[in-house]
């Protein structure tokens, strides 16, 4: 007997190959989903269950109507950091200098400053309260990179804080280790010398703790060359973990095709990139990480190459990027919107680029990202007349509920 | 005696003339506010008070260190409407073509059968549910436009069905006649005749129906004329209505001066507004509107002349002009950040434009728009470390309550 079901439904299941948003079920012949523990046990029509729901389930929720999707996932997010940066923000148009903010403490140096001065638990709370936002809006499944402790101990205590997370909120925590964000103060004018820290020191010492999941770098003008960056992957090569990268935001250095020869989960920003770019992605079945809500906070006004991803068939993600600099972000329903209006994605896409390809960004394209028996049960149910409302307005949570795990939480 | 006072605050009284954001107090040296009935009856700090606060009010509220600012002005607003477009939205980004989308019922004229469509309680309950939206984030004052029945009957049924909102929510409404929005499909082809019934009828009936604080009309090529937005002016005068103005958003043809020679109280959108428009404007005291919702959703590239008004002393107002359409927005705060990010005005700007300045845009500057004494005691309290935290991030609702007419709603 299943422990739970929910009928009254349409299920948008973000599967492929049949209906738009791989939906089943209407207004008149509604759809339900059962879960065994915390997974899916059953996907369909009410009139195609095996027997009356009660004799099927322990629990029978009426979803009244309601759109169900998979929980959504936010796949890349600078969730954990201390201090923010609104007085930078307000400096910045009130018309001060790059150099007047650099005297105040700005840019990514204050992050770091605030971060390294914040306890492990002071960065708890702080990302909670972020990750609460994201939650409300039927967030399951989050990513979180450090990369503002920029040493051993406190890009440590950042991928704990992040952990410590999933104590907090029912939601999958996946950690990536980002410690090549950015040369450290200590390390200013020897970035090399930097980055043998992070492959023999941190680097290690994180795949040995077991708290990262992955390992990203930062591959600009502004940030690491492609041989640091490729440096970074060797090792993170060594020590069993996957590899995606920060690539051509603001030019393109070939890092989207440098971080597929290492099988990289995901590229990501890619505003830059070129066709060559998307053909090695495409490839190597890395995924391409879109992220409108810096492109908006940049005011950048180069697209990604959306078309060509598509042409080559390259799975597209969307995330909020939330970061304290370039994206202070924490709604993906927002920026879902921002990946239609400013980047012209489709609603459908925005919605697979939360749920299917995101899942696939952090490899876990075999557990998550859509609702098909034996994936894990978490979904969110929707006040909505159709998906594309998602996409579409901006302000109004219409997330009537969240079930993670099997459970629901909200 | 005062009925309450707020203490341990700090205070964005958004007044001209002091320290930024008109602020009173500090961390260290709290301030204070107090209401009488329904009206600030004191601010200033807390150790400036003429006596223990137990013993110069009934109740005695510790704001906590959270700042204080006036209740927040969403001064234009199409709030009210049938149906949504999202299902157009979608056709859209599906590459459907102008016709396609017409023939689907799309554009306005779809807003316009499913208001028409609508009964007056369903225009409340679905206008509630933005409503909402906007109140949780510290609106106290909304004002709402018709538009989209373009009829008597429907006329009035919107802005009846706006008023009624003041019996869901603490917010004053604050009612706009936008018959002039579009011909509708009775008039095709005859806009002149159109404007005789807006001027003949329904704006006749609209004045003795008390339901119209204010006429507005949609001057563009696109909308109507100059000269039909004339004589639209000179009926609301008749009536001794003020007027404003959607102008400029697309073309210019001269609205902002018009309107300023009506004393318009405020010109709205103004992309496109030249500089003798903005020196028009400063002469007649009219109010710019600027409307970056839409601005993002139609993805326009011309910035309204935000130098030109700033150094014409033009008052500045911000508001989402939420609409099913060009900018399906209920979230103030989202808009202000819009301000900042694609408008590049301060975050004070930005709070003055909903604060203070759109107080001005609805004639309310006598009552609303600071915290000073006689003033409506409409404020509220947020958690946020510094005023400029309010445009600064998207996504987490900083509102930690709401004080309307001097009761706490939230
Ligand atoms: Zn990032
Ligand atoms: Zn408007």
């Amino acid at each position: 007997m299943w422990d739970a079901i929910w009928t009254g439904a349409r299920l948008a299941t973000m599967t492929t190959g049949g209906a738009p948003y791989g939906a089943i079920g209407t207004a008149d012949d509604p759809a339900a989903i059962a879960v065994a523990g915390d997974r899916i046990a059953w996907t369909g029509r009410v009139s195609e269950l095996p027997g009356a729901p009660e004799t099927l389930a322990h629990a029978v929720h009426d979803a009244g109507g309601r759109w169900i999707t998979p929980g959504l996932i936010d796949a890349h997010t600078h969730l954990v950091y201390g201090g923010d940066r609104a007085h930078e923000f307000e400096l910045r148009l009130n018309g001060a200098s790059y150099e007047e903010i650099a005297r105040a403490g700005g840019g990514i140096r204050s992050t770091v400053t605030a971060t390294r001065a914040a306890t492990e638990e002071e960065l708890v709370a702080s990302a909670d309260r972020r990750l609460a936002a994201l939650c409300a809006e039927g967030v399951t499944v989050v990513e979180v990179k450090s990369g503002y402790g920029l040493d051993l101990d406190n890009e440590l205590k950042m991928l704990r804080a992040a952990r410590r997370l999933e104590e907090r909120r029912p939601v999958t925590v996946r950690t990536t280790l980002l410690a090549a964000h950015a040369v450290p103060p200590e390390y200013q004018g020897r970035p090399d010398a930097y980055i043998d820290e992070v492959c023999h020191r941190i680097l290690p010492a994180a795949a040995e703790a077991g708290l990262a999941d992955a390992v990203d770098a930062f591959c600009e003008g502004i940030g690491f060359t492609p041989a640091q960056t490729e440096r970074v992957f060797q090792a993170a090569s060594r020590h069993g973990l996957p590899v995606k990268l920060h690539a051509e935001q603001l030019s393109d250095l070939g890092g989207a095709a440098l971080a597929a020869r290492f099988g990289a989960l995901s590229a990501d920003h890619l505003e830059y990139l070129s066709e060559d770019g998307v053909k090695a992605m495409a490839e190597a079945g890395t995924v391409a990480m879109l992220l409108p809500g810096a492109f908006y906070c940049l005011r950048e006004t180069k697209l990604p190459p959306i078309d060509a991803l598509r042409r080559y068939g390259v799975p597209i993600a969307v995330s909020t990027d939330c970061n304290p600099g370039t994206s202070p972000i924490s709604s993906l329903l927002t920026v879902l919107n921002m990946a239609c209006v400013l980047f012209r994605l489709t609603p459908e896409e925005a919605l697979a680029g939360a749920t299917r390809n995101a899942a696939r960004a952090l490899g876990l394209q075999e557990s998550h990202g859509t609702l098909e028996p034996g994936k894990a049960a978490d979904f969110a149910l929707w006040d909505i007349d159709r998906p594309a409302e998602l996409s579409y307005r901006i302000g109004p949570n219409p997330c009537a509920g969240v079930v993670k795990a099997g459970r629901p939480v909200a």
